[in-house]
């Protein structure tokens, strides 16, 4: 449900318009340096406020209120929230009413039998990555000296983002985006038979961002259209390091020491202001739906740091319970296999 | 790790050549009617022998060891089991020494220290997912009236199967594939929000699949180059019912009584006769590498009775799970949207 | 580790003189009446006050942060804290170089490496169990017309509590004590072979209040020293009425409709004021340790709300978890069997 | 439900008079030296035979399916089975109208709307610790070198079992009895806060032994009636080492070096040839039970070597997930502090 993780466990609360959003984070272990400023980059990435995005500015300091102790992780669980202080709950009131195409304004009314707090979308808010990229901020520290980067490799179908961000803009439209995350100095040997696979956790958390509808590893849809002449990754040591990395990092479920690499795809927007047809709940009748309040025009533009904070929660979940069986785990943490970058055709 | 599910879990166990392999099915419900022969179908279905599929063929019974009484299931857990028998391990004696290239072969003995039964892929062989197709048949049978249907949409980016399959064994060589899995009568209001959408179990359970490179839901990858005015599905009555079905049934994570749609990328098979350059092991030097054995030419094909049986458990236990308070869980079931079949561009 | 649950999961958090602890209620259905004052009875029964129980009185106000909206549930997660505001550190400093004994000082300390912020015994401290008072409440609702009743039946082996406690008191000392719970109008067919049963799931969530070192169900170890014809309770009827309830309510770890009787027994506080020996961690010296600060002399007499809460919890959580597989289940809420009060011997 | 463990994670399944039961073991470590004699003495010593206990004497021979190459764990699930072949399933025909009391009949019915396979106990039957023995003959290979050992320390209230069971079976009757179990090199800082502490998980695990109505860790009981200076252990050097072990080796939930004891409370067993009354399910009438069949008079005396399993799995369990952070765990495995042995009052 909101939780997620075996050692590594994270747990989410929280609705757009409530007092605020939170996470509690178990498993992290104790010793590890933490204090507030380490969170500042990370969230400021997140933030809106250029092109395309939300103009709705929160502070987001984090308030950690527990697990930390004499600037250091204490091995109990971190409770770390963000208040909510910007909120403009007028501007959603009347989609109660009238739920939003493509959003989970209808859904969530028919699962809750309409208790939800649809204010804002609520829980279902992308307010609640906040959390996600809190737990990526300690998750990244625990998981060195991997490192991850992400980034959008095109929004609307277009390389030039500028065009096609104004474009939408103008058109008091969104659009949708692809991101890439890329992680270097993965060791080999994470990732769990039969169905905790590196791809299986990966895409599970992955799909937990707001507005993704799809994930490949290395070639992924590409693959599909290859001959295994050209798909499979010749090895060229015994290390395992291999000539090309098709696979993106992971063969048979199980990292291999190359650099893993997926990119996931984006939905545009659900909340725009070009009108769209709903139904009124309560009347049962047809209306015209114009959305005001502040939106992104293209969420793919503030994912890559949640992205890259979901892959960090996922990979030091699979890192401390990598079991070492109480013998030298030979841990391969080689130069990995790297391929240019990729675009999606 | 091998084992799914929070309400109908299963556990899967086994090697391709060792005595066999099985799976136990904890949480269904009893008394639902269940004889050997209702396995057949399916069974028959993932079996190879056609064109591009291997000429392996075990009888592939099932033999119910426990759960079943008087021809129905008692609310224990049922433990299914399929005995190996025609195998030809001296195919892959050498396999140990020398990885395949694209195969698990390389990371299994990594992770594992080299313990790992490496014979016809061991635990990471593609024979484990009769396990999968026996779980999906008892699914397919709890979660009715919902019908789950998947098909082979393209293989190596053709839609004419036959020529791009012959061309595929005549070079010795394999090809990846894009298979299609719908499900109609899905009721609205299955997923759990933060980390259970349907999206984030339906992706972990389908990429332990083995050869699974990438999932999308709805419009997917496509999605992320379109504009919100075009993916938005609207909405045309209280029930929920909207004009199109771009997002495939799931908005928000949860279901909204359409037709759930999404596709899986297939990497080309391992397993190739071509040569390929690897590694000997204990020499450290390169070897070319030509796989002798029966194997598939395109695993793809036989995929989608697998893709079936995983959403089957996914949405079955989905279905388990889904909370009805003590209260009338008002279920829709309604004639779900249906949009023409689409094509993986 | 910090979590407890399958479909009513909670998350724990916090320490006794951080800022303050805190729990997250997940799987809590929709639509259920909550609001702040719920909480005033439970939240007094479990505070200090009364001979042998702490003087530390904060105020303990809930603040429910999230899942709550026009006073009712959501069926998001509700996150409940409780600020620390009556600490006085100072009373713990030198604890962290001389261990309590009884207590989890050096257990603490050795886990964690001497990370673990000891101070009031931190995370281990009593205090947490607020957060599970909290969750009992709702809990409680949620199992309606489920009524869980608990007391304590002896101190110090007294049935004098005051005699007891006095006596306690005025060494310097502390006592401990055995509690009942019984839960009336509970349904039959809770609990999940083989590892779920009902006093599996009760022991574990009952060993994790602090100073529990027993439980028993029924009988309990007087059963060890009966004969199976004294023992058994006899059918009586269609409906499963027993005559007796030897069995406590769970027969084959399965509820019988019966009332559901078990005790448990809870050691001395470990922070006693009468010297007692324990090590120097630094100089590593022998010394005598006297404890000031505000402690519990019996914290016996401050279990039985946190034992009905967490058995509220287990209820709840096997009540949500009993699938009807769609079928009307014939839940059987009887008049139970209410054997006459039991002592320990 | 019926499977257990986070890391070292088991499946059970199975029936009485079914084909077999089994059990599937994941999360063994790699390369350990396994082979079928090794199973022999534990399961040798479940087997009934002598005074008190069934005559049924199946061979009883694991057979292991998965997971063992070359005569060592390969890392992937072992699965491991019995075959059921001396069973007399025409004793027990008349024992689904007329359920006994005392016993799983009437619930498992109940819970299971009368699907369940009711002959011989079924899914309830005490067969199924067969699979709990052989996971734990491989868990005590884990956990090495902690030494576990069980024995039954009363029977019928009585220190002089021939005396006791020689009454017992002579009136037709059953007698329960109560079992030790230690262990010892057993390495401080085992058990996670706050809802994994060793007690909790050891208390889930015994109550799923058939049986099983308490249980109490060191003084456990007896703790309830002492002052806290006679319970404390006092500290006596830096490594935790204390002068008496009144906790039994868990303070806070944390093993913390010393010998961990506790003790459970078994029933006496249902199925008795003494006349009993129940209720005939068609007629809704009484009627007085006389039940013929194989039956143990003192289900106690087989439970010591289920009790080491069911021990050494969870140590096993808790041990792989004590994760070590990439960094130096002090694993304190000194001598430990051995009280004598103690008697139930």
């Amino acid at each position: 449900m909101n939780s997620w993780g075996t050692t590594y466990r994270i747990s989410i609360w929280g609705e757009s318009h409530g007092p605020g959003i939170g996470i509690v984070v178990d498993g992290c272990p104790p010793g590890l340096n933490l204090n507030p400023d380490d969170f500042k980059e990370d969230l400021e990435r997140r933030r809106g406020g250029s092109l395309g995005t939300t103009s709705r500015r929160e502070l987001d300091l984090p308030i950690i209120k527990s697990g930390l102790f004499r600037g250091k992780t204490t091995g109990a669980p971190l409770s770390i929230e963000f208040e909510n202080s910007d909120t403009h709950s007028s501007d959603y009131e009347r989609l109660e009413q009238t739920p939003r195409p493509g959003h989970a304004d209808w859904t969530a009314q028919d699962k809750f039998f309409g208790f939800n707090d649809y204010r804002g979308g609520g829980h279902f808010s992308g307010r609640l990555t906040l959390g996600l990229v809190a737990a990526g901020v300690i998750a990244k520290k625990i998981v060195e000296p991997i490192k991850i980067y992400s980034r959008v490799l095109q929004v609307g179908g277009e390389d030039d983002f500028r065009k096609a961000l104004e474009e939408a803009v103008a058109g008091g439209d969104s659009i949708g985006g692809i991101v890439e995350c890329r992680a270097e100095n993965v060791s080999s040997g994470l990732g769990e038979p039969f169905f905790d696979s590196v791809e299986s956790l990966l895409a599970h958390a992955v799909f937990s961002i707001p507005g993704v509808k799809g994930v490949e590893f290395g070639d992924g849809f590409a693959a599909a259209r290859l001959k295994g002449s050209d798909y499979n990754d010749e090895i060229v040591d015994v290390s395992g390091r291999t000539k090309t990395n098709h696979a993106g990092g992971v063969v048979g479920g199980i990292t291999n020491g190359n650099e893993l690499v997926f990119r996931i795809a984006v939905r545009p927007a659900a909340s725009i202001v070009k009108p769209q047809q709903t139904i009124d709940l309560q009347t049962g009748k047809p209306v015209s739906l114009t959305i005001g309040g502040r939106h992104d025009a293209c969420i793919a533009l503030r994912v890559p740091v949640v992205l890259e904070a979901v892959t960090a929660v996922v990979l030091a979940d699979l890192w401390l319970r990598s079991r070492n069986f109480g013998g030298s785990r030979p841990s391969v943490r080689r130069p990995a296999v790297r391929v240019p970058e990729q675009q999606e055709e």
